[in-house]
């Protein structure tokens, strides 16, 4: 039997972008990215030229090219991909006493 | 096929403002802005002439210019955007080891 | 198309006020304030001649005028508004790392 | 239209009294006070001859004065009215950046 | 109109028990105390000849007399009553400022 | 009347084992023991030869003689129970001031 | 009566990799694997040649040298197993005093 794909269901990003577009802008262009329910961008931290901000993705099937074209077309990078979920349910962070 | 848009869904704000008109106005003001469907204003620091307020703005398609606009009329202004949420789904924030 | 109007939903009082009348009569005065539907009066700090109590009101169009007006009836005088949420939804504070 | 009365929804008192009745006869005796639906008494200090509890009490139209008194005929006194919560909804502590 | 009597509805206690019986046969013998409807067993300090449980027990109408022989049948002494839950609600501990 | 018997419903232990069989073996060989319904092996302390998981299992009249000889099979050993739940509800710890 | 068996519910790994692969790469392996219906991977440390990633699974009947093969087949390797839920029911972490 195959399994029904569910595929990327949760990205967390830490992004590198210009002051400009804002992160309005940002939350608003992902949001539209194929797969994509729902963004969330938090303001990080702010330097002369450029900020860092987080941003949480969830959907279904969440398309991570178009998601990081869509960002490199604002003029972002990504850092860094600090949590990925993927499959038909959305399994969240266990804590045990190996995180110190 | 076309997706729905659900714009701004919430916006968390850093607002500098002068002590008159007090977060009770600012509150009942920005409620009645397009897609607003509730706000919540905190203090965070009073200085001598002015004051920092957090602002919490929770709805649908939320008309950011018409925000901004309202919050001039007051004569406050926004210092910083510090979360935006887009899309369908109201994202939360999910804490990772890399946020220190 | 006009929206309905909620007005206040909660308020966030730091409430300086004498020893007398107590904070049972205070919370039973203000519960009965148009708008009001639940009152928590918390003692916060107490001086020789005065208390600071926190007060935390929600309802719907809560009449603030009648608020201030019944406080004042009772010798105690509103510090400072800490929070105010308004609209149809009952927003939420919300964390971001701009908090410190 | 007049409103229906709710009164006290809930009291958190600081109570000193001899190590007799225990803690156990004041809550069974609390819990039997007009307008109180549950009771919950936490041992905060011993000392020598006394100690004191933190009382909760939960109901609709608590009768303050026949609490104190059922306090007073177990020979405990309320050092103080940490907590008041008054009207129709049972409105929680809400914090703010001004608690500190 | 009578109050229907709900009793003791929760204890908190600290036991200093000998190492034997084990906490196993602590819990089960008293789940099985008139009015308890469940118990947990905390070992929290282990000494050279005794240790002690925090024992957390629930019900309605709890037998406290019954409890008390039960433990010292077991070898067992209540240290200290912490906590006591009465009523028909099952009242829950409130933070406050006053809690240092 | 005779109450039913729910006997052990869920057991914390402190388990030291060889660092063979793995805890995945273990895991799996508790969740078979009589009255078991769950079980969940955190890995707290590795040594060189030995390793210390902390054990919880969940369940109605578990056999805790027939968990311990499991246990043994494996070359495990039970450091100590650190906590026992017993009765028809599944009552939780509770804190109060007396924790420390 | 036979037991229906679910076998393994969760597993926390410690996965040491190259960069390459990415963890998007990772998690949709896993989430393919038998018996897993969902899989959260999450960066915990990056060094310069490879990087540890804290991965969470959950389903039924965890295939675990499926698991294994996948992870070897990026070039992965399970560090340490940190937790197991084997079992019916998915039981959760409980704290206690000895937890320090």
């Amino acid at each position: 039997m195959v399994k029904a794909d569910y595929g990327i269901r949760r990205l967390v990003l830490d992004v590198l972008k210009p002051h400009k577009p804002s992160i309005v802008n940002v939350a608003l262009k992902l949001s539209r990215v194929d797969g994509v329910s729902g963004v969330n961008c938090i303001l990080s931290e702010v330097d002369q030229e450029t900020e860092n901000i987080k941003v949480i993705v969830e959907g279904v099937n969440i398309d991570f090219d178009e998601l990081s074209g869509a960002l490199e077309d604002l003029g972002a990078v990504i850092h860094s991909v600090d949590g990925v979920v993927a499959g038909r349910k959305l399994v969240e962070d266990v804590e045990t006493p190996q995180d110190k």
